[in-house]
């Protein structure tokens, strides 16, 4: 997605080895115009499937995942970043490992709001290596939801999380893909 | 606001003594329309008013104040919840105790996003005791900001914040006022 790569290109600052700040637009001060505009082309990549439900992680996946639920006209669900003693039976949970912050949390969900007759589209900001995606799907699945697939904002190609989870048979668009980065040579998106 | 009321006496759980629970629409499942109607009675509320930015916490203000930036057309900036160690010169901070979990957390934002000439209309979806508002409202004021006010989605009257803070002069509008509640009787709301 030009408009998304444009403002990356523009806004984001690599710190290295692997991490892209979009603080201005996308995690900490938020463009809801943009988010919109991409809300419509997750839509558009992925229609024509049913959607009953948008799923997402707190926090900086919440404000996307709203404007795409928006344009389905569904709930939002987001999980939940906890410690492993409030899980109970009310709820789903699963073991995230947060190479940003270095420590596992756990993500949780409550049983009553995603179940076996849901179309679930997961939405997050970032994927890289995975953890938090494959958290998501792990939801879903204990859920025995369909899942319709995964919309991302920014995956990063360099690191594997992607060709793994889509290796599974899930479809995942993402609307800017890096395929590399760095302080001196700038960011390359793949095409 | 009749809509809003009659959600919370529907869906809303009393947990003694003075937690509400409103999972299913506001803060773990989201009902986006509401929140869309929620945010054009903050508009209504707080015009002619003039606004550049929306200032929340994370995460479940996200939602709400995403839906009020659309319609201001302002960004939006949520503050992180963070470690005092997470704080240096780049970002403003305030220390917040946290009731519900029994806690200190220190709330962080970048100096680059609210600055002097902005005009910050504070969005939050509960406020009791006050301590998270009057975090925000601190970090407004270390900005030198123009504070327009507070949007909350509920507050309940019976704790001290809101009283404490509108004796300071700050607007504070709350969409749904809970007088008292509990099991038994139920929620009582203040006309």
């Amino acid at each position: 997605m030009q408009l998304l790569e444009e403002r990356i290109r523009k806004e984001g600052e690599v710190i290295p080895p692997d991490i892209l700040k979009v603080s201005s637009f996308l995690n900490h001060q938020i463009d809801i115009g943009l988010l919109d505009k991409m809300a419509e082309e997750f839509k558009r990549l992925f229609d024509p499937a049913k959607v009953t439900k948008i799923l997402t992680l707190e926090a900086s996946g919440i404000a996307i995942a709203a404007s795409v639920a928006r344009l389905y006209g569904v709930p939002m669900v987001f999980a939940k970043k906890g410690k492993t003693s409030n899980v109970n039976d009310s709820v789903y949970s699963s073991q995230i490992w947060s190479f940003t912050h270095n420590k596992e949390y756990t993500a949780i969900v409550s049983k009553k709001f995603i179940t076996k007759d849901d179309f679930v589209l997961i939405i997050d900001d970032f994927l890289a290596n995975g953890a938090a995606l494959k958290g998501l799907v792990d939801i879903v699945q204990q859920a025995q939801a369909n899942l319709v697939g995964a919309g991302i904002a920014i995956e990063k190609t360099f690191q594997d999380g992607g060709a793994n989870l889509r290796k599974q048979g899930i479809k995942i668009e993402s609307l800017a893909m890096i395929e590399s980065m760095s302080v001196d040579a700038g960011i390359t998106f793949k095409r």
